[in-house]
C-alpha cells in the first residue's frame, strides 16, 4: 500500500480544468453508470462536538474505488486543531486490496467540493456574470472562487461572514490570487441583491438566504448543508427557483436544503427535481433564460471523492 | 498516525483469556452504555464477487474507536491471493484525529470473531465438554477452537469440510496446537449428532445443520453468516431452543440466521430473542438445564472492533 502525505497530494492536485472534468464525470457516472454508493455511514460523538462520515461509492470500469473517512470536531478551535480532518483509502476493485491511502487531511474533500459547485455554475448560471457573492470567509469559499474561475469569468466578489480579521484576510488573498476586487458587506442580503451567483459555505443550521432577497438571473450554490441538522436556504428559494438541482435526490432528501422544503411541503418529490448528473450528461446549459433563478444544492458524493482519489493517484504515481 | 503492520500485530495479539474479555466487555458495553454504532456500510462489487464493508462503533468512555474496512474477494483464490483483507483505523474520539492504522490483513477479525465464540460458550454451552464439533476447516475454524478452549476443556473435536488435503491440515494442526483427539467426520449430520457444542464457519447460502440432528443439551454458535444471502442453520433450529441468542438483533434480522427464521415465520421478534450483552452484563450462565439446547446467532460487531483494536493499540505501544 503507498502512502501519500498531504504536502505530496497538494503539490500534485490543485483546482484546474482537469480537475473540474473528473468531478464532471463523477455525476455523468452517477447517471450512466451502476455505481455501487451505499448511504452515508455516520458517527456521531455529541459530548465533544463531533462526527465522522465515511462515503465511497465504486464506478464500473475503474480499477480502484475510494472510501473516506472525513472528521469534523467543531470544538477543535480550542485544542488549537482543525475542525475538519479525514483521509481516503483507494481500494482494487478486481481483489479488495488496499492500493494507497491518501492521508491528506481533507484537502481532496475540499477540491472535489469546489469542483462540484464549479460543475453546477458552467451548467446553470449566466454566460455573462460580473459579480460573485459568498457567504462565509474559510477555506471552502475561496475554493469555490478558485474553481468558479474556471467556468466564468467575474470581476468581483461580495462577501460576508461573522469575523472582521477573517473577512479581510480572505479580501487581501482572493483579490491577489484572482486580480478582483473584494467588498465586504455588512450582511448576507446585501451579498445576495448584488451577485449574479452567490454561494453558501456555511455550517448554518437556520436560513442565511432569504427568498425576498434573491434577484432574477441569480445562480445560488449551496453547500455547506450536509448533514441532517444543516440548513442555509430559506426553502421558499426552492418554490421560487425556475431550476433546482441536487447533487444526488436520495442525499438531499435527508442531508441538503431539500430536507427544509420537503418537510414543511414546500416543494414536493414530483416536483421536477433534476439531479446534476443528468444535466452534465447532456452538456447543454440547462438555464432556459437570463433571468431565470436557479439553485444547485450540493452534500457531496462517494462518486466525487473516487474520482479525485483516481485522479490524485495518477498525478502523484506519474510523477514519480 | 501510528502504522502497525499485520506481522508486529500477530506478535502482541493472540487468543488469551485477555482477549476474551475485551470481547466480552464490548457485548456489555452494547448493552450499558450509549454506544454509536451505525448500520454496516457495504460495497458490492458483483463482476469480481467481492465486497467490502465497513464496521465501526463509538464506546464513550474510551479515547479512540476504531473504524474498519474489510474486504471478501471469492475470486481471488484465483490471483493466489486471499479472499478476505482488512485493516482498522483508531480514530481520536476527542478531535477526530486518525490515531493508528491497524494494517492486519483482517488478523484482528479473526481474533475478535472467535472470542465472540467464546464468549457465547461460556455463557451458554454445557460446564462439561466432551467434543467440539466445527463445520469448515479454515482458519475461523482453528480460532474458533483455540479461543473455545479459554472457556471448556475439550477432549476431542469432530470436523467435517469439502477439501480432504485441508481437513488433514487441520486435523494435524489442532491435535499438535490443542493436544485433543481430531476426527474427520464424512458429514455435518455426523459431526452435529456427535459433538456437545457445534461450531459453524461456512460461506453456506443453504442450510448444513438440519434441525433434527441436533441433540438434547447441544450449544451452537453459526458465525458463518454475515450477509444477506448467507444462513448455515435450517432455521427450524431456532424454534426448537431453548436458547437464542443474537449478537446485535437489529444485525441478525439483516444478516444472520434470524433472517430466513422471520422470514418464514418460523420464529417472531417477539419470541424472547435475547442479546448478547444482556447474558454478559448479567455475568450468570444463560443455559438453565443441562438438555437444553442453545444457539448463538454471531454476524460480527463494530464494537468489539473497537475493543480489539483499542487492546492491540495498548499492547503495540506498551511494548515499544
Amino acid at each position: 500500500m503507498l502512502i501519500f502525505t498531504e504536502e505530496e497530494i497538494r503539490k500534485y492536485v490543485q483546482i484546474n480544468d482537469e480537475v473540474i472534468q473528473e468531478v464532471e464525470g463523477a455525476f455523468t457516472d452517477l447517471q450512466s453508470k451502476n455505481v455501487q454508493m451505499p448511504p452515508i455511514m455516520r458517527v456521531d460523538i455529541p459530548e465533544n462536538n463531533g462526527e465522522v462520515d465515511v462515503k465511497t461509492a465504486y464506478i464500473p470500469g475503474h480499477e480502484m474505488f475510494a472510501l473516506k473517512v472525513s472528521s469534523g470536531f467543531f470544538n477543535n478551535y480550542k485544542l488549537g486543531l482543525p475542525s475538519t480532518g479525514g483521509l481516503m483509502f483507494l481500494i482494487n476493485a478486481l481483489n479488495g486490496q488496499p492500493e494507497a491511502l491518501l492521508y491528506d487531511n481533507g484537502y481532496l474533500t475540499d477540491i472535489r467540493t469546489a469542483a462540484a459547485g464549479a460543475v453546477a455554475a458552467k451548467y446553470m448560471a449566466k454566460e455573462k456574470v460580473h459579480t460573485v457573492g459568498v457567504i462565509g470567509a474559510g477555506a471552502q469559499a475561496r475554493y469555490q472562487l478558485m474553481a468558479l474561475r474556471e467556468v466564468r469569468h467575474f470581476k468581483e466578489i461580495n462577501v460576508c461572514g461573522r469575523t472582521k480579521k477573517r473577512l479581510l484576510e480572505f479580501k487581501h488573498e482572493m483579490e491577489e490570487k484572482l486580480q478582483v476586487k473584494v467588498t465586504i458587506k455588512e450582511n448576507a442580503e446585501s451579498v445576495v441583491k448584488n451577485s449574479d451567483i452567490v454561494i453558501t459555505t456555511t455550517p448554518a443550521t437556520e436560513p442565511v438566504i432569504q427568498s425576498e432577497w434573491v434577484q432574477p438571473g441569480t445562480h445560488i450554490t449551496a453547500m455547506g448543508s450536509d448533514a441532517e441538522h444543516k440548513q442555509e436556504l430559506d426553502p421558499e428559494i426552492l418554490r421560487k427557483a425556475n431550476l433546482y438541482v441536487c447533487d444526488v435526490i436520495s442525499q438531499c432528501e435527508v442531508l441538503g436544503e431539500l430536507r427544509s422544503a420537503l418537510e414543511q411541503n414546500i416543494v414536493e418529490k414530483t416536483d421536477g427535481i433534476v439531479e446534476l448528473g443528468e444535466i452534465t450528461s447532456q452538456k447543454e446549459m440547462a438555464r432556459k433564460k437570463v433571468d431565470d433563478i436557479t439553485v444547485a444544492d450540493l452534500t457531496g458524493t462517494g462518486a466525487q471523492d473516487t474520482r479525485i482519489a483516481l485522479y490524485a493517484y495518477k498525478k502523484l504515481t506519474e510523477e514519480k
